[in-house]
Order: C-alpha cells, then sequence, then structure tokens
C-alpha cells in the first residue's frame, strides 16, 4: 500500500486526552496508508523513513484539518416533505385542521409507503449529498416511515444503497418502534409485538445496524421500549433511544440499563437519568434543530451532563416534521446559540463523541490506526466552524483515505 | 436584441395584487429580451409571434421558478472576524473580560482599518459567494467598520469592486454614524460633524447609494440621527435606520419623517412607529439572524405591522458582531419558525418588498419591463424554501438576463 502525506495544515485532533485545546497541531502532517492513518504529528518530527517512503505529498495548503463529521442521528430517508403542513400551521391552522388534512407523521408514513425503493433513493439522495457537502463522512440513518416490515426494509435498504452509491459510511438503526401506524390505532402492545417480528427479519437480512425506539407519552411507554430492547439484546444489537423530549418519561435510565450506545434529546433529562447514563457510558445526542424548530423553551441539562461526565453529541436529527435540516455545521452554531456548548464541545459532538455515540471506535479523531476521514477546511481556528451561520468553508473531504 | 425564452416551469411571480398565493403561475413561460423580462404568464398565453422571434428556448425542467434574491441589509465588507471572541463567551468570559480583550466592534473596525482594499476584497468574497450561491441577484452593503473617510471610502470600494467581479447588483449605503471610532470617544457631536464631512465627499465619488445610522441608547441619539438625515437629503439621497433594536427610542418615528425607505430591526417598535412607517411607506426590514445569535426575546412586532400595513423584508444582517450569517433561505426559515411569518411573506420578505427597501421598482418581481433576474429552483412548491434548513435547491440564476 502506498503511503500518502497530507502536509501544510494545521491538525484539529479532537483527542480527547490532548494537552491542547482541539488536540491542536499548529503545523502538522498526516501520514495515510491504505483507508487508515499512518502518522499525525507536527510535520517538523514526521519520522525521515515516512517522508521518504511516501508515494505522494499533498499540500494542503494552510488548511484547517479535522476529522471527517459524523451526522449520528438522523431519519433522513423518508417520502414526501411537510412544507405545505408547515405553511398551513403559519397560515393560522390548527393541529387538528393539519391532522384533517391528513398532516403529521401519518402523512410521511404515507408518503413513505408509496414510494418505491427508486423514489425514495431519488429523494434522499439530495438530503444525503446536503450533508457531504459540509464534510460528513458517516451518517446514521433510522427507518421508522415504514411501520411495516415490506417498507421498513424499503427504507433500510435505500439507506444501504446510499452508502454504496456515495463516499460515506451509512450505518442503519431500525426505529420500528417510531409511531403507531394507522392499522394498529389503539394497540400499541400488538404493534411492538409486530416490530419484534419485524427485527430478526430486517437483522437476517444484514440490515441492521442497532435498535432504537420513541419512549415518550405520545409514543410508547417503557415497558413497550424495554421489549424492544430486549429483543435486540437477543441478536447483540445495541440500542439507543429518543428520550426525555417532551418530558421525564424515565427512558434514560432503561436505556442505560440496557448498556445504550445513547441517548438522544433530553431536554427533560434528571439527575437519575443523567447519573445512570453515565455509569453506562452512554452518549448524550443532542439535537438542537428539532429543539429550534420546534420552538422548544426547555434546554437540554447541559451542566448536568457535563457534571456527570455525560459525553456529548449534536446531530441534526434530519426528518421532515421536527427538524427538516441537513446542515451540520449549523448544529455547531446552534448548539453554541442555543444549548451554549463551548465550540469544543460542539466539534467533538460531531467527531469523536459522535463516533462513540455509534459504538465506532475507529474514527472522529485523528491518530495513527484511525480510519483516514478528514477534512480540509479554509478556515484559521476551529472556532470558526461554529461561528459562522450559513458558510460552508470545506475545501476537502478525504474517505478512506481517498480525496472525494 | 434576441429574444429568449425560458418555459417547463411554475413561476413565483410575487406579483403584490395577485389573486393567488405567490402570484403563482403554474405552467410558465418567460420571455427575456436583453436584460429585462418582455412576457410573463401562462406558456399556453404566450403570443405567438413572440414565440415565431425567439432566438432560444431554454427548458426549466419543471423548476419553480422566482425573482432574483434581495439581501437588502448587509455589512458583508469587514475585516477579520469574532469567532475568538463567541468562543471566549461561551467559555465564561464576561462581556468585561472581552472588552479588555480588544473584542466588539472595536476589534473589527481595528481589523478593517488595517486590512489593505485588497486584503478586504478577499475577505469579502467568500461571503458574497455564499449569498449568490443561493440565488441573490442585488445585494446592499453597508459601511460602518471604517469610522473614518478613507477607511469609509475603501470598504465602499470594496463594495462596489464586489459587485463588478461578481453576477449581482451591489448597493451601497453610506453608514457613518455606526459607532463611535475610538478617537472620537466620549465626543459623539464631534463624530457626527466628522460624518457630516465624510459623506459628501464619499457621495462625489459615487460611492454612496443611501444612507443609514444606528439610532440607539449605545449609538446615537435620534437628534444627531436628524443630522444625519439632513445631510443625506441635501444630496438628494434616500435615507433607512437602525432603529427600535433595543428599545423604543422613537427612531422609527424620526426616520419616517425623513421619508425613510426602511426601518431595520425594529424588536421594540411601537404603535407611533408603526403608523409613522404607514404614512410614509417604509419598509420594515426584520433581521432574524440577529435576533437569534443574540438570543433576543423580544419580537418585532409582526401583527402590528401587517396591521399597519408596513410591508415587511426580510435580511441576513451579515455582520460578524451580531449576525454572521450568510444564507437568505436560512433567514427565511427562521423569520417563519422565530417570527411567525408565513412562507409568502418571507419569500416577498427577500424579493418584492426587499427592491422596495433598496428603491428599486424593477425588479423583485416577475413582470414585463422588470429586470431580467430570476432563480430555477429544484422545488415544487415555493413553501419548500422557507421550510428546508440547509438545503440549497437552486439549480441556476439567471441576472440581467444572462444565465451565471
Ligand atoms: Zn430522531
Ligand atoms: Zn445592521
Amino acid at each position: 500500500m502506498s503511503l500518502e502525506i497530507w502536509s501544510n495544515c494545521r491538525a484539529a485532533t479532537m483527542q480527547p486526552d490532548a494537552a491542547v485545546p482541539y488536540g491542536l497541531i499548529e503545523d502538522a502532517a498526516i501520514a495515510v496508508e491504505g483507508d487508515r492513518i499512518a502518522w499525525v504529528g507536527a510535520a517538523a518530527e514526521l519520522p525521515a523513513a515516512m517522508r521518504q517512503r511516501a508515494g505522494r505529498h499533498h499540500d494542503a495548503g494552510g488548511a484547517l484539518i479535522t476529522p471527517g463529521l459524523i451526522d449520528c442521528h438522523t431519519h433522513l430517508v423518508y417520502g414526501g416533505d411537510r412544507a405545505a403542513e408547515f405553511e398551513l400551521r403559519l397560515n393560522g391552522a390548527s393541529y387538528e385542521d393539519i391532522a384533517r388534512a391528513g398532516g403529521g407523521i401519518a402523512s410521511t408514513v404515507k408518503a413513505t409507503r408509496a414510494a418505491s425503493e427508486e423514489e425514495l433513493l431519488a429523494q434522499s439522495q439530495p438530503r444525503l449529498q446536503a450533508l457531504l457537502a459540509e464534510g460528513v463522512t458517516t451518517v446514521e440513518i433510522k427507518s421508522g416511515y415504514g411501520l411495516a416490515l415490506e417498507h421498513e426494509r424499503k427504507c433500510l435498504r435505500v439507506a444501504r444503497s446510499l452508502g454504496a452509491l456515495n463516499p460515506v459510511e451509512v450505518r442503519t438503526t431500525f426505529l420500528g418502534a417510531h409511531a403507531l401506524p394507522p392499522e394498529f390505532a389503539g394497540r400499541a402492545d400488538d404493534y411492538i409485538a409486530e416490530v419484534l417480528r419485524m427485527l430478526p427479519a430486517l437483522h437476517g437480512d444484514g440490515l441492521v445496524d442497532a435498535v432504537d425506539a420513541f419512549c415518550e407519552r405520545i409514543a410508547f411507554s417503557t415497558a413497550q421500549t424495554a421489549r424492544v430492547f430486549e429483543a435486540a439484546a437477543a441478536l447483540g444489537l445495541p440500542v439507543k433511544l429518543h428520550a426525555e423530549q417532551l418530558s421525564d418519561s424515565g427512558g434514560a435510565a432503561l436505556a442505560a440499563r440496557h448498556g445504550a450506545l445513547s441517548c438522544d434529546h433530553l431536554e427533560w433529562l434528571g439527575d437519575e437519568g443523567a447519573a445512570a447514563m453515565a455509569r453506562a457510558g452512554s452518549v448524550a445526542v443532542l439535537l438542537p434543530g428539532a429543539f429550534y424548530f420546534l420552538r422548544e423553551t426547555r434546554l437540554p441539562p447541559v451542566a448536568l451532563l457535563r457534571q456527570n461526565k455525560v459525553p456529548v453529541a449534536i446531530s441534526t436529527d434530519c426528518n421532515p416534521g421536527s427538524s427538516p435540516c441537513t446542515s451540520l455545521l449549523l448544529m455547531l452554531n446552534m448548539a453554541c446559540t442555543l444549548f451554549r456548548l463551548t465550540p469544543q464541545e460542539a466539534l467533538a459532538g460531531v467527531t469523536s463523541v459522535a463516533a462513540q455515540a455509534l459504538g465506532l471506535p475507529d474514527r472522529g479523531v485523528l491518530a495513527a490506526g484511525m480510519r483516514a476521514d478528514f477534512v480540509a477546511w479554509d478556515v484559521q481556528r476551529p472556532a470558526q466552524l461554529a461561528y459562522a451561520i450559513g458558510a460552508n468553508p470545506r475545501r476537502q473531504t478525504v474517505f478512506k483515505g481517498q480525496p472525494t
């Protein structure tokens, strides 16, 4: 395998134990061999043998290099959109009016079911493209708008196709327990039984990397969620949970007991849930786009998370109903502006901690042995990525060692 | 002049008196002659003579066509940025700490003065490019970080150069009365006298299309603002005003008495100010990016503006301190999400009404005789432009009749 060296750059390594903010190396070199990073450090310390062996030298032109961005919580495969509903509401329609007009999540389920696999792929591709344009190299995609075996399968297959067609790794999450489909109205336990039938079938098809559920008064109970988690455990699949978004229903503590990779949303997380997450090593995934779009006023308990040393990731939550968002850079700004995270916390939230939220220890940090996924940015300092609103200073993405 | 026809599109004409929302024409044709629109209407009604005379037919591929977007309030020519200050504050620094570290507007004035004309142009160009990438065809750029004749001249010259180098029309606004420069500390009236000396000089250089001031407790009084407005009137220049952002100081009423094109910000606008604006025909320019970034809680009085029939424009307010924003599409979303404008009001706010805020009656609407500035978007319905966060569905911009 040929060795390639990137130099004339600053590198924000995002090493969690670094002595300097962002693990920043001012005049850095990065050696890449195949799809892995072989060496990262100060250019002056690059081993001479490595320099001589290098088959190619890339001049990064003074760019700032960060790990490839990781969007660890999206629902980006869906049919239709909810722009008409957005407009109706702003024109004064009530939630009732909108439900009568067939709006809400039911409309997305209907449009997703009606779409062919090809149509879903074509509709989802521009959303993924928008993420890639901002340096995303790993993205999680959840099912959850099919809510029936064939449609959940279709969505997860589209997610896998997106990964095959684009320079990005897609991690799939089965979110059958997202909402109650209309044909199960009033029979939530029966639907959970159906979810438990779907899971092994989809897992057998190689379509499931993790399992998620929506635990909330308006969705599924902790008892129902526990049944889903037990089924995941039986298949050896990691779990995560939409928890404490609208109320403190004990979802985070339940998820932590099941060793969840992450608990997501968490506006209403309390002391017990935070302590349980800390003990379990679960990541808190905060979703400022949904907070913003839904005009929430209850902030996630950032101080409590810091106090309990719960690592914090940031994601777009890309979905048609509560966060029609395809800008992870904007989420950095919203995490800082709305949630008062520091720019360093926010950047860790889309790199090193986001990798942890997906159970991927081989990325999110620039270090020897890690996947060679990184981005060169036309900025001087990492904080500029979080400060700017609507700018995209990406110069180049390298995915698995290859410039994209 | 050759006639060109665009068809296979929907056209959101934004005709203010249209019978249908957005003045939407479902199967539209647009005929362009030179830099003007010669005809717009239903494709089936395109005059046969025009069709025969056309030298070129463009297939818009089913796109939605809107007028070119107009960003009517920016400060996008400045030196440096304030990312370090943003980061310091999020790491717990107080405003005092930041002032001691040389932060705030003073740091931007210092960096702007230190930059050469070429450096300022190079730093401002990416910000303008970001706006153009989203379909902006007219942009207003204010001075106000030079605060001394040579530096204000430099900034306005950069603004003119940006217009000459890019497919966009730049309208310049002299905002000498933006802040008190350090050398005039404690001598605001003396500085206003200096502003009154700068204005005719810069106007003589052909650098001033309009005059603005920042009327606020922390900036200039209504009496000082009135002196600036009188000087503008003496030169026949239209005025606009940063008013009622932090308090109701009567700026809007003052500006209206001077026939202002617009009053901008307006979170604290009261009944009298709104009535005065209505009588004067001044546009209300709302700036949701600054509201968001400063975490304001006082919303601009949208109901009051509607009630008084004051037209509402929307803009990025692109500036390093309170709105480091270069996405006018995101401002559509924020205008709807934060200020509860309808998508139609928001789109009018960056087209027909934004044109009015700049005193440009020849654009912002698709109609015969108007400038042929328009954008083809990969969306079905206009509301999708305001609904999506971080997407850029622009397919093509036409500026003065020419695809860019
Ligand atoms: Zn979600
Ligand atoms: Zn301004």
